[in-house]
């Protein structure tokens, strides 16, 4: 099965939306893997999915991150590398054969890099494994404008870089966009073009995004990290985010 | 100093202006570390910094890696991390937090992300640390024309993206920008307009770059990893490229 059939089935099993991100900012790192372990453990039941930032993708080993998809894939969660992949093909090759080999179901990669000796080659690989690749679409910073939100001149007309992307995803068949939950009118947009390829929105409660105003503009992913990982009561706060998601 | 500065001295004392990109391809991870160093003790004294990207980076632990850059400490060789970062600023600070407590240098990041909430407090932060950012500004690869090679419409003027990127690192005092052996055309560019920020070039060799018309376009600094780790005598490949660069 495809990584954007694998989440829903995920998703109708555990009645949720939402993509837990693992962000913790621990000092000591041996301490991390048992951190992260206590969370996925209180949080499993109320999300489709975990998504696994630099905040554990530097510091662990391979054996380390290995132990947490596995304990994810046992929960029957997808687990989701957010590794903004924008290198060249022979490289980005490697780290997807690393992500693949750990148990990474899909990764996030940036389309900028185009797909010639760039994500090309990863986004064929990947599809024949089953393995997904979401393309960052709009990004939930202030700064996003600044690249996202360019004015781009191609074949004699003006479009906007998301709308460039958002071409892109179709094209290059990717398996989810990622656009900030911060820009619900931009999450509309793109909701009208990208027909099934799902939404995945970060963004919410620390960077401001409103969960319902996102799930109503059209988000079908919820990707929450601090407003769970930071919160005193993980379990009730993924909860609360699951009930609006379903 | 600053990481200008320390690179500088560097390659003067190893009269060498090579960074050896340590991308080794090993299936078994245990073997790693013991065929990484291998190879730094066979060309410490033919470069004068290692660049080290996610082969090393995803499956190494946070101790592993250190002792890679403790080691080229060692040699003293600065440490560049290839991470080509792009999120936002709280991500982004974890992650440059990690890679400085891991001793490294300086990190490529890609300005497409935009300086608010992006890499601006990135940069601030790094400066503060005598720590440098290097700036992606043309690519190596042929889809490097799909994003760093578009047409940006701003305040009425067209201007090509690699252009934009030189204005943000001279705008935002980067430490560094990247621009593809395989367009020495663009290195010459971008030559005229980056004052003293240095040129770090990667793509020779193996992606058809030719080093010496590199030099001539105004390369500062000759970034080869394949041309290295994958010759049969590193040691004879890295000095034959140090004595085109001195």
């Amino acid at each position: 099965m495809s990584f954007i059939g694998r989440i829903n089935e995920t998703s109708q099993k555990k009645e949720s939306r939402v993509v837990a991100g693992l962000d913790l900012k621990v000092c000591d790192y041996k301490e991390l893997v048992g951190k992260v372990v206590n969370i996925l453990d209180l949080i499993q039941d109320e999300i489709c999915a975990i998504k696994v930032n630099f905040h554990l993708l530097l510091p662990l080993s391979f054996f380390e991150l290995k132990s947490i998809t596995d304990r994810a894939h046992n929960y029957g969660l997808q687990v989701i590398a957010d590794i903004k992949l924008n290198d060249i093909s022979s490289t980005n090759l490697v780290a997807t054969n690393i992500l693949w080999n750990l148990g990474f179901d899909a990764l996030i990669a940036n389309p900028f890099v185009g797909f010639e000796e760039g994500l090309g080659p990863c986004i064929i690989d990947a599809h024949s494994k089953g393995k997904g690749l979401i393309l960052l679409t709009y990004m939930s910073h202030k700064g996003a404008v600044e690249g996202y939100g360019l004015d781009v001149l191609q074949s004699g007309r003006v479009l906007k870089m998301y709308d460039l992307f958002v071409q892109r995803a179709l094209e290059w068949k990717a398996d989810g966009v990622v656009v900030g939950a911060t820009n619900p009118q931009i999450i509309s947009h793109v909701k009208q073009k990208v027909r099934s390829i799902p939404i995945f929105s970060p963004g919410l409660i620390a960077q401001g995004g409103d969960p319902k105003e996102v799930v109503k503009a059209g988000a079908d992913y919820l990707i929450i990290a601090r407003g769970i990982v930071e919160s005193d009561d993980p379990r009730t706060a993924a909860r609360r985010l699951k009930s609006i998601t379903w």
